[in-house]
């Protein structure tokens, strides 16, 4: 077993401050790695550090793709979705004739990787391969390595075989799709969905909170008719409750598994049936409705499935961006803003301006709905630009639209508990603004025309008078008449 | 009934190319209006060409915005909406006291604009007030002027009253989202599902006109495994049929009315019951399922409906994009490309290239794609900016949505009509391929394992010759056993 | 010459509207167009109506591409550029051999096409073949058969050939890019530049006229120091002057000319020099700066120079939506908003709501600016999708980067006239809202310390006092010093 | 000094999966942090790691942001801009009277930030406030308290200030765009131009290594003029070129600094002078030309200089895309593509099918470049978002455009060294399509007009004859003609 000082070449970097970045990351290689072993695949040996489970191939994409750093290592749901996946494959592949003992530690080490356990050993980055082959590789190579031990073999014998079989009758083609669509699905159940149903919860029970406070309504930012806040925040609830419909909606083409078409989606090397069983297998594993895709051909060669959700997270991001707009803005001031509600105080919010409190609830939420409306052009982009019988964007528009899952799943959260859910209404200053408001002559227009109410309106505003005054001026009703009619009470909802 | 020369300031605009412009846009009007008559609102009154049945407020809006020019009118589906949404008003309105006389003209007159009868009457562009209220008001104008006229009375008469007749128990802040909602409703059933649904049938007759062609596969751009050509067109073919389904899906929320909602959703100035009625009228009216929003807030606030039945065409521009791109490359050629698909010629393909054909209804079919992915994101900002109780970028999300959809129908009408129906398969070339690979070594895989068959392809590769060779030079199996494996036509599926 | 009712295949379509609108765009032809002469092009002989000037190449188009309708026909910058560029190619061409009397009713024929003249012989739409070359060819045709007709020959005849003389060493494949440089260089310098310039110059005076309003700030939508109402509009017309910096940036790339590189950047079938002298014909027709591109290959594979362009419009875009929101913002109300501003009130705002007055300008403004935005990402995605050595989403590059250049300068000409040049200071609401804020404590922190000032803020915050009261409640400083350092009129700059 | 098990709320998280996350993340703190002291800001004390430099905020923002994970924390160039930005600050402050002894100390300490030593210290993440305050805050912090133990003093006592002492005329507002235009220019100029001057290097060379090097063209991906392969780089390398130059015309507005500008850009408890000097102590210490911000009301309020930059990297992103599509599918094959490029072989490209190699690199960039196209996205809603005195996206800005620029540096160079250098032509093979090419037919036009030209084309086309026989068939010219009219090698540029 060889010793290494520097085993990774030091790119000759122009700067200082490459060569530090390269020095930093080489010692905290070190600080794990000082010795080396050999491993080698069909270009030949190459050594990998001692203390990884990794093989080969994962080494040459390491050297390969020198892209973006640590932060840019595949998603953590992906490679534990390998862990599920290479566990299901062991387990059907001894229906099909896989040795029962290697298959066992195969679904051992697999499920190891399921649990999130073998995670340093997953170190390549999302831009590597677009086929995620290197990631596929990866965890053929972990499991194998993992499993062959857990038989009491040596690391980088090939006692378990990466290929012949941890990824027996599968391709990366296949595989890789499939612990895409497993990895978002239970993002999506396990993450997203739980929270923006809290954050609907929330808001829904502010809706109800707010059911008697009449407000000002704006329309074109101007003051409009009247409604509650209650109201207004069951737009809100809406727009969420309905983002979780879209969501739910995009899930059947989602829970389709490409696995079973193996290299361009024929399902050569397999057996028939093979795709169902599998599929059957993950479904258990993750109680998710998984089934094998229709047409293996399209789960291949486009993911328009991620498209399709991601349409929806942006739907999602848009919805989430209106209300966080609104909230900012009604809770305006304290003193020359809108000032309708009372937003929590988390924090100091100026390092310049004493007791400044801001809404970073919002602000936070906001940024990610941007970064979210981006990351849907990327996997568009992305996902147009499939040739032939393979998608070679996988790695990208997995990682995006998982970025995407946990950040709107993650803010969604951050906003309802530090937030949304200790909002309060500024009753006071709703009720002062509300009786100021000219817009109430909008009662008028059954009694008295649309042209007559105009001009009281038009009359009140231009000589800063109240709506009751100028109505009376211009003689166009009684007093009582206008006390009758113009009581924003009355005005929030359709007459009987 | 006053005479003008020139009716519109024309703009002080510093380039000749401008004035040009603008004199032939007066020119255009002039050939039509030398006299105007003069129409009034609540800002007082002004000229109106007397051919026209606009009013005041159109006029106003046609002088405070020069955006864009005629190519920017609002679209024809809007208006023919505003002409289904006020006949059904009227008839609603009736049943709440509306005199029958007036009720029925409007009735009539708006069938004439629903008709398109009256296309010309609307001059506005998209490029005014965010919610549409200009051209809800040119609705109003235009059929209050036609009814009126029905009913014998002059233009400008108000007669038949804009506001309080034709726009009663309603507020462009209800009528526009209600008519985006049925322009968009109609356009989906009536265009694009059915030229969908035609593309998809085309290329489903493909996959089964070319289902015994087996041919090279190819991932990454590079030679893979066999399928066939069925196969691969059964890939697009089932993106199509998805791609409808993504549209169908969003339907549901599409066919939600805001009418009722009124000024900021409330349903200020209706009777109770009036929602329903209306929604039920236009689902009478176009035979579409609509229904009153469940909740009119977020339907005068929003138009996530429109971000998400955006996001369905942006992910049936994605397949399309792959789907074409995919033809042109099979097809490419004749002599220096893939050669696989021989395209239907429609036209010459040069001005300097004599006998050059090209595949000019996938270049134009990308083309939309592309455009389909620009507005889907302008849908998206539009959707994420509105304001309190209203969106104020409804013409915009209006216009962008319908141009998708109407391109989005067209493109792949054309396209299979002039291209994919006429598709080809070059026997002859397809085959010689196929039979040139190295990728068929994947079958020898079960047999001598990973490892060997990657040696039998890497020699064959560097020696230039045939698997076969190769793999006896190797002396890993026998000439036998390498027929009896390496058979393409046994490569296109599972086995047994 | 031949009569016929229908000279155009009426689509089956399944629907009636289809059937409206297909007859009403027949109707709308036969009315210019009863009767047809037959032109020929390399695929054969086709009718074409007698009273236009288009040829075989043309109709086919025409036939062919049934996408989007009259509304998407290719951008009339394009048509009379392509009209510059044919004069400036007659008149090189004589140079090289060209017989000057074809040369010269060619260079004739192509004035009139620049001049617009000859608009209604260029019916095709944007979504053809992605080179333009029917557009090319348009012109090619249109240009020989007037200049046929100026030389006394009959249209159809080839007296003067499209291909031979009026495209005599050039291809579609630089002449397309040609027309998109010459069409985007001209309507930058004399739309876009210009309208932008104005709104500059206004936001500048508003800047100046507000010099001395001193005024809230707000950050985090929250009450911030105090700045003044000039400083605030100082920042608007900062940003658009920087707006107008980044076009000019991008034009050194845009003046550059792909004429000369013919069919794939080589140069073939022209004469050395060509390339420069065309180059130089069209800056001495246009008086601007075009210069012969360095590189034909990029300049014919790639539209980078339109990203980049479209790249500086999604800034402007960007910059405008901010300041359009501000504007709304600050002039909401006209009694429940901030208020600050009194913006122009141009027409009724309302179709219920009496009196109300909305920020359309604003509105217009904002929609096209997100427009902007979409066009970007699919100029973008049009951009990136070349192909070796030709670019195919020509048109559509050509057609959004034009619709953006469009949009924005009326837009910004719009506002300006009708909106920001009549906005007005509501100084007695600024001054109000000035006196209440307790951000004015930030300029005691050189004084009393960061915690300290946080802490008398806090104060009066929550007790509802004045920042004077709780300064002096809190002892940490005397009245005279508080009346010295808080002056909101010493808290807009740096001291000395 | 208190002892906690769990320092951190878990989040009573609804999944198993969380709940392992939460746990492996206390952990993970745990392994560092078993004890914690006592810090304060205005909100009140609050605990915090012992070991760790940050203060009370920072510990605030930790809890009230769980968004995204460590993932997701600033990028290191915002941290290290921070090192920079203080240091210089402490310097300038000096002469306003801030105590050398404590300016001296920040100084030490704020160089061990820009030098990364602390990077452990900065835990936000990107999605906090959008001002960025927290980052700055965490800046002021661990810089107090190590300058405040490198003057002997504990952590948290503050006897270094991090407002009054380190943040000492300074805001959030004014210092958060002031590292983001330090971090990103940084980036530019140490990372991204080297990195693509390298990959334009390699180009360059390419293109004249292959100067010689006949082969055929294509556009609309079909056969075409031939032209040199160096024609075909030579395209490619323009558009590098062309992206550089790019690049640095948006410099002018990056170098400028917001610093001095403090709360909302007056300048408010700074001194006059101290926006320049900050300006000039910061360009001193990069070596970059940075100056102080012509508008600091511009510089707080909007990101207009972000979103100019990412459109120059949304161009280079659309100029690589491009190319490394055209090398992928030049180098398809081995032996059913087109097969002109021979590109280096990095590793094994399949997990089933043995001996296949892939283009990586081409879709590594090409997946980068689709990020890129996001980000820009992100960065435009962003930008386009800011409301009154400050851009509240500010987090989300720097970190997706410090994203691009990494990506896009690291994936040029991994591209240029893995791939673009080792590219080799298959002159064979280019020769063999280049003969066979129909479209050779176009040196013909001048001799014998288009449309003969054509019929010679269609004729060898369809009877799959050479060009040569056709010609001689249709009797159009001899054979001595045809020879000397027909070399390819005369066909690659304009005739003297």
């Amino acid at each position: 077993m060889a010793m290494y000082i520097v085993y990774r070449r030091l790119s000759a970097g122009p700067t200082t401050s490459q060569l530090v970045n390269s020095l930093r990351y080489a010692t905290c290689w070190r600080s794990y790695s000082t010795s080396f072993r050999e491993e080698r695949d069909t270009f030949g040996p190459i050594n990998v550090p001692t203390d990884k489970l990794w093989g080969a191939q994962t080494q040459r994409s390491l050297q390969n793709f020198e892209i973006g750093g640590e932060r840019e290592r595949m998603p953590e749901p992906i490679i534990r979705a390998f862990g599920v996946l290479k566990k299901c494959a062991a387990k059907v592949n001894m229906e099909y004739g896989l040795d029962p003992t290697i298959g066992k530690a195969i679904m051992q080490a697999a499920q190891e990787v399921a649990e999130g356990k073998l995670n340093d050993h997953f170190p390549l980055v999302v831009w590597q391969t677009g086929s995620g082959t290197q990631s596929n590789m990866n965890a053929n190579e972990v499991i194998a390595n993992r499993a062959a031990e857990i038989l009491r073999h040596k690391r980088g014998e090939k006692f378990v075989h990466p290929n012949d079989h941890v990824n027996r009758s599968q391709s990366s083609n296949d595989t890789f799709p499939t612990v895409m669509h497993i990895a978002a699905a239970m993002e999506i159940n396990s993450r997203l969905i739980p929270k923006l149903k809290i954050l609907h919860s929330t808001l829904h029970s502010k809706s109800i909170e707010f059911k008697d406070i009449v407000k000002i309504g704006r329309t074109h930012t101007q003051d409009a008719t009247p409604l509650t806040l209650g109201q207004e925040f069951s737009g809100y609830t809406t727009q969420v409750k309905y983002g979780i419909d879209r969501v739910l909606c995009t899930l059947p083409r989602m829970y389709q598994l490409a696995q079973g078409g193996t290299a361009v989606g024929t399902g050569l090397n397999t057996t028939k049936g093979f795709d169902v069983k599998i599929a059957a297998a993950v479904a258990d594993e993750t109680n998710l409705p998984f089934v094998t895709a229709e047409n293996k051909f399209e789960a291949l060669a486009a993911h328009d499935a991620f498209v399709e959700t991601s349409g929806a997270l942006n739907t999602i991001a848009t919805s989430l961006m209106k209300v966080a707009n609104d909230i900012r803005l009604l809770g305006s001031g304290p003193r020359c803003g809108l000032g309708e509600l009372i937003l929590p105080e988390n924090e100091p919010g100026s390092s310049i301006m004493p007791g400044k409190v801001n809404p970073t609830q919002c602000e936070a939420l906001t940024m990610v709905c941007a970064q979210v409306m981006g990351n849907h052009v990327s996997i568009t982009v992305g996902g147009s630009n499939g040739h032939f019988e393979l998608n070679v964007f996988k790695p990208m528009i997995a990682s995006a639209l998982l970025h995407s899952l946990r950040l709107l799943g993650d803010a969604s959260a951050s906003s309802e508990k530090n937030c949304v859910r200790g909002i309060q209404a500024n009753r006071e200053r709703i009720s002062k603004l509300l009786h100021e408001s000219l817009m109430l002559v909008t009662s008028l227009n059954p009694k008295i025309g649309y042209d007559n109410a105009a001009a009281v309106a038009k009359k009140a505003h231009k000589e800063g008078r109240t709506l009751k005054e100028a109505a009376l001026k211009l003689g166009v009703l009684t007093s009582e008449e206008f006390d009758t009619l113009v009581v924003p009470e009355k005005m929030i909802g359709p007459s009987d």
